[in-house]
């Protein structure tokens, strides 16, 4: 089955900031992309907060199977229609990918209940991330553990729900740890949150980074159930 | 230790409506506040939407360990900047037990990020709950089951979270069942849902169903961890 | 990908009762086997107790993706090193489906660590299946539930760990709730309980029940991480 | 309430090998008895492997609220009827609290189903412990993370299943991280895994592994619900 992907990306920095640029001249969505692309099985299109309706109008999120998502800078200007339109969605059954700074975005945030708040150091030193649940399909392919040599540090308190599925923990080099790679129903969708991307690093060019969001997007992407209905209903059952 | 307990009501209904003011004629949250002071180790304490701040400022939440929560047709009313500071207590560690039509209450939906609809039924018949996870608190004095008579039915899918904790799991006459008592940790706080408690039965003085909001109110009140700091941190352990 | 499923029946009462081989007179194993080559996607062969090493030496073991399990009154015959081939094969990422009466078989118990007991009557009255997770690739194609007009009644307690994923939850005529679709994760294997099934109904021909077992099998058998390595180990970072 | 504790240890190494009697004269339940006292609200025995019934008769074990458990080179001469007493009792609510290499003993493998089995390492370097529940009771009075300056590193894979509750998270100074605060339920009864305590290192004597004790001792032994019953039943509820 092809999955169909959207990488969503903010999209500024990689405009106006020059050691941003270096690195992802065409931005994040573009490497992220390239990454899916690469792996196979996907059809990918990219969207960008300053386009209309953020580039996630009802028809292409009805189009979307999963939805990845990157922002920092930039979370209070995405559109609470557009915050509605993907929270239904999720809701739905579309599978959303939520990746590093996307922590504080306002989608992650209303599907999480909490502050999503955490510890960060922009030091670009060693983060090493360590697989804790060998059964989950997000691991597929990776070693016991896998090693980015710079990045930011985010570190624990992170203020999100008790994971359904906790799958990978990350040791920094300054003492930190966090969860890392944690997965999460709701409705009839599946959320994903995947830690590393700084911008300033070039980590969605990495291997293994590459592999977990392909991994995290076909697993989010599997079959469910019906959808539900609500509201007032007459018994199944014959009175007693 | 005696926990500080707030009873939050709505409070409507039993004013304007002759069948549910003849079974709660001082309020829902009267009945549920002489439940708690039955049961011995709380400090009560009641408040109701139509009071300044609904009956919820600052110097009243920072004085409640554990808040209930009863609303039915109102919720639209609660005002944003009461939301905000349930919300904002719940995580610095107050407990919240969210009672039956209080599924639909915006506290509710925005700790749990999800639509919390389900199926409901107004016909009066049996519930029985049973006890699915014998070693919780919750369950301490109750049988195996226990009976309410007449109820109004919810039935499944509920759409919430999968709980951290599935306590109570509700069988009706007329074929449905429902996850009626779970509990969920949201930053230092803790959740918990339970399901019976219609306007138009008697429900908030069934001596299991006081047992289980006491027991719910000691569970959500226990000791926590220190509050977290967030945000840019230097490194805990010296450079490798 | 093809999935490799083997099939193992207890194999008793459908060559000793009448009733029983009224229903099943090739076995409960046919009757699975033949659902499951009819859901397709799958290469499927049977074992039963009787066999040499209880049908599942090391050969077989290592060729199947994914066993499900059925036994009743003869649980104590498997043979103890049977036991252990099944329970290191799972570990090492072989799924396993329980059905039934197979709660007490020793290959669930030692997997669950608890005594697996519950509440039964044979009484062939009406079991009605509800879907509670309706994000899970096992409710794939059910409707919302589904109704087996005769059955035998399992209830809760069901003395099992709280499952990592509960998928449905049964409702029965005499007021009775179970937990009747369950995943686990052990090691890098997955482990589904699947209630229905008793031997004096037709339950293995129901269309639904097929379909949950299909479903489970897809499930178990996903791709998963890889085999950790265990025991004495240098540092992986440099000293600091 | 006073909670009764028995303090189980194997006390071999202690009576055999001079650097850990330099440290655990008395052996390691001693100082872990001590530190349980100076707590405050238990009344403490301890029982070593050596005595008659591995010191946990059934008139211990029926006084005994919470069990601490610290194993390490007997693992196997603890007797099976030993291990089935204990498993009986845990699934009838006592509480039992596995400590450090107490993760391969009899009783902890067969509540879990699983291996247990880990990466280890004796340098005796750096561990630092950080709460990622801090609403958990078994984080009060902790700060958010502390350090034993010198102990056994334990590194993942740890073969356990997906905790019901993470509470602590270990990051070692060669590189690693380990789920180190863990809880279970089973049965009526609780479980809590708690990592540290090499028996070369004065791990049982340090505040903060103190408090984590007691804490996790006065969580497992919290009321719980009524004790089930399993078996062949009539029906609750009167036919359709």
């Amino acid at each position: 089955m092809t999955v169909r992907i959207t990488v969503w990306n903010e999209h500024r920095q990689e405009r106006t900031d020059a050691p941003v640029r270096a690195i992802y001249p065409d931005g994040i969505h573009v490497a992220i992309a390239a990454g899916l692309r690469d792996a196979g099985g996907f059809e990918v299109r990219t969207a960008t907060l300053d386009e209309a309706q953020n580039g996630l109008p009802d028809e292409v999120l009805a189009a979307t199977d999963v939805l990845t998502w990157w922002g920092h800078v930039a979370h209070d200007e995405v559109e609470e229609a557009t915050v509605e339109r993907v929270h239904a969605r999720v809701l739905d059954g579309m599978g959303l990918i939520v990746l590093h700074s996307g922590h504080f975005s306002r989608i992650f945030k209303r599907l999480m209940g909490t502050s999503c708040d955490l510890k960060w150091r922009e030091d670009g030193r060693r983060e090493r991330l360590w697989v804790v649940d060998p059964a989950h399909p997000i691991a597929e392919g990776l070693g016991e553990s896998f090693v980015l040599s710079e990045e930011e540090m985010y570190g624990e308190h992170f203020d999100i729900p008790p994971p359904d599925e906790l799958v990978l923990v990350s040791w920094f080099e300054g003492g930190e740890v966090f969860r890392s790679g944690c997965t999460y129903r709701r409705g009839r969708g599946r959320v994903v949150y995947f830690r590393p991307g700084h911008e300033t690093h070039p980590t969605y060019f990495d291997a293994n980074v590459r592999r977990v969001i392909a991994n995290a997007a076909r697993w989010a992407a599997q079959p469910s159930g019906e959808r539900p209905t609500y509201g007032n209903r007459p018994p199944v059952e014959p009175p007693g």
